[in-house]
């Protein structure tokens, strides 16, 4: 009998997603992006963007929203910028090719900004700003969304997207400052656990069908009317709307990508998500190596702060997708049983090996 | 008798604030850009950001804060970059020379990042990214502080100001897209507003000393142990934090100026403040005047949302600001009695003339 939950080594994880995306015909280097950006989230404990995504990836391929064969194609091009058509195809590739060329410009010209569109669900915004902090860049990721699921302040409607802003610095530490958030108060997959629980869910997280906050966490599930950051008018959440559209506006209207604030713009079926990339090189502004010691300075001050309970401590942006990363590289990647059978499930559809424990 | 609250014609209390600055001995340059900052903050209502600011200047200047001649000096510079030292001066000076050198650069180049270093309060954030708006660029200011006022999450004590962020975007309707937020849950003077009505604040605005939520609007203003957006713990104020360690990385450290989180950094009691400002042009990536369209039918669209309640509007970042704007171009800007009175006492220890009414 399989145990609950198996602990699986990264690389095999990412082997298995890897197999599954080829059988599904997405071109090599859609595979390996895809592969990589997924266990990236996976090893760094971000559960809600790894290997679960693959069943919903599944259906929006039935629904026809991936070109499979598509490659990216720059279709502008300066020497600090770029727009990517993604061809609706995966959108870790030509997201992961975005941001890669605006660190490659940002070496260059000292700052890139590239926007991607017709793309697809990119994974976790973190890894791409990450990738800019490791190769000694600030690195700023934002997406849209396909769906709505914030409901603006004073609003009973859905206008974005949970919009995520990834902004990551290099440090002269142990790891880079990685902010990497949902502009919304909490993800879906939060609304979704509490559901499970049955326990009633803070003011401020979720709104019933009139606009109004719920406790209820089966309806605030039902609904999927997310709150913007803030949560409630009273504490502010006309700023977290504020953010939803300066990333939608980023993302999707500055990329041409469609957005779901206009209904009217879809184009058919295919997806046409938006991201938008940015990399500065801290040297244009003094000694790189200063600033990176003043980043690990800042994150170390943070952690010394005076604790408001001495048994929890200050965490700062990055401490737990790291402290995760450094556990599962250890311990492998903890796979509950309900996921292993859906991603098995997944796995015989497509007609991909399976390579992870039980049958 | 004067009544309680005057309404004073916008350029005639922009001549007041000049008139104050220069007979503190500013440089006209210094004087111009400070009445033109804060001039601005009282005609778009921030009223936290206008005129009320010149007391608390006058006590910076006793302080020894500003090197009242200085002239800001680029000292660093790029095709798509620049680094402005303040030299202590007026913030508002070296500020918009940093925001229009970085709209320069993006005209060339497509993009332009200033930082500043060696500065003093800037004003209101929005003021600079409007400027790059109304010229057709996007356009991103931030600032750090020199006192800290934000509690991290799970902290006790204060290690970031209030650190503001402000992103504008050109559109084809009547005002550009204007979000200008503190990272803050609420500004500091919402506290003092609150504890002089004495009724309880929200539970998330503010901490006690054990760093504890505080409903005593009293305590909350004498603590000054404001929270970061998301208010507590679990309505996401990690997140709140994270985005005021960005815009410190931003400001602060990135530039080279002082940080609140390094206490030990301070150089002497002259203002070390760190700005940081953006400007992108739209057409980097696509038709400016199609993004404009989109700008603008976004704001309508959020405009148009199903209320949750009739009787409140949706409201889009900046319409708040720009309807203000209006209706003080036409009635002029409100000064309440207890304001003039100490503005007039400003003016009076400067030996600058008296422009407003009543003695």
């Amino acid at each position: 009998m399989t145990p609950a939950i198996v602990r699986v080594p990264a690389a095999r994880l990412r082997e298995q997603v890897a197999r599954i995306l080829a059988a599904w015909g997405f071109p090599p280097a859609a595979v390996e992006a895809g592969a990589d950006g997924l266990s990236w989230a996976d090893l760094h404990g971000i559960d809600s963007h790894g290997c679960v995504l693959l069943p919903t990836y599944e259906a929006w391929l039935k629904a026809g929203r991936y070109e499979v064969a598509a490659q990216p194609r720059v279709v502008r091009d300066t020497a600090v910028s770029a727009l990517i058509d993604g061809g609706h195809g995966l959108g870790f590739l030509p997201a992961r090719t975005g941001m890669r060329l605006a660190m490659e410009k940002a070496r260059g010209a000292g700052i890139g900004a590239v926007g991607v569109n017709r793309s697809n669900h990119f994974g976790a915004a973190g890894w791409y700003a990450e990738m800019a902090a490791q190769a000694g860049l600030i690195g700023v990721a934002t997406t849209n969304t396909v769906a709505a699921s914030v409901v603006p302040t004073a609003a009973r409607e859905a206008k974005f997207g949970t919009n995520p802003i990834a902004f990551a610095a290099p440090s002269s530490g142990a790891r880079p400052f990685l902010l990497d958030m949902a502009t919304s108060t909490v993800a879906l997959g939060k609304l979704m656990a509490a559901s499970y629980r049955g326990k009633p869910i803070p003011e401020g997280w979720a709104l019933d069908p009139e606009g109004r906050p719920t406790t209820d966490p089966a309806l605030g599930y039902k609904t999927r009317l997310a709150t913007p950051l803030g949560g409630t008018a009273e504490l502010s959440s006309h700023k977290g709307t504020g953010l939803a559209a300066m990333v939608e506006i980023l993302s999707g209207l500055l990329t041409g990508a469609d957005s779901p604030v206009e209904a009217a713009a879809r184009e058919g079926a295919q997806g046409n998500v938006g991201h938008f990339f940015l990399a500065i090189d801290p040297g244009l502004f003094g000694d790189a190596a200063t600033f990176a010691r003043r980043v690990e300075g800042m994150i170390a001050a943070l952690h010394g702060a005076r604790r408001a309970r001495e048994d929890v401590p200050v965490l700062v942006a990055g401490d737990p997708e790291f402290r995760q990363a450094e556990l599962r590289s250890a311990e492998g990647i903890p796979i509950p049983d309900k996921l292993r059978s859906a991603l098995r499930a997944v796995a015989s559809r497509a007609g991909a090996s399976w390579l992870l424990p039980g049958s």
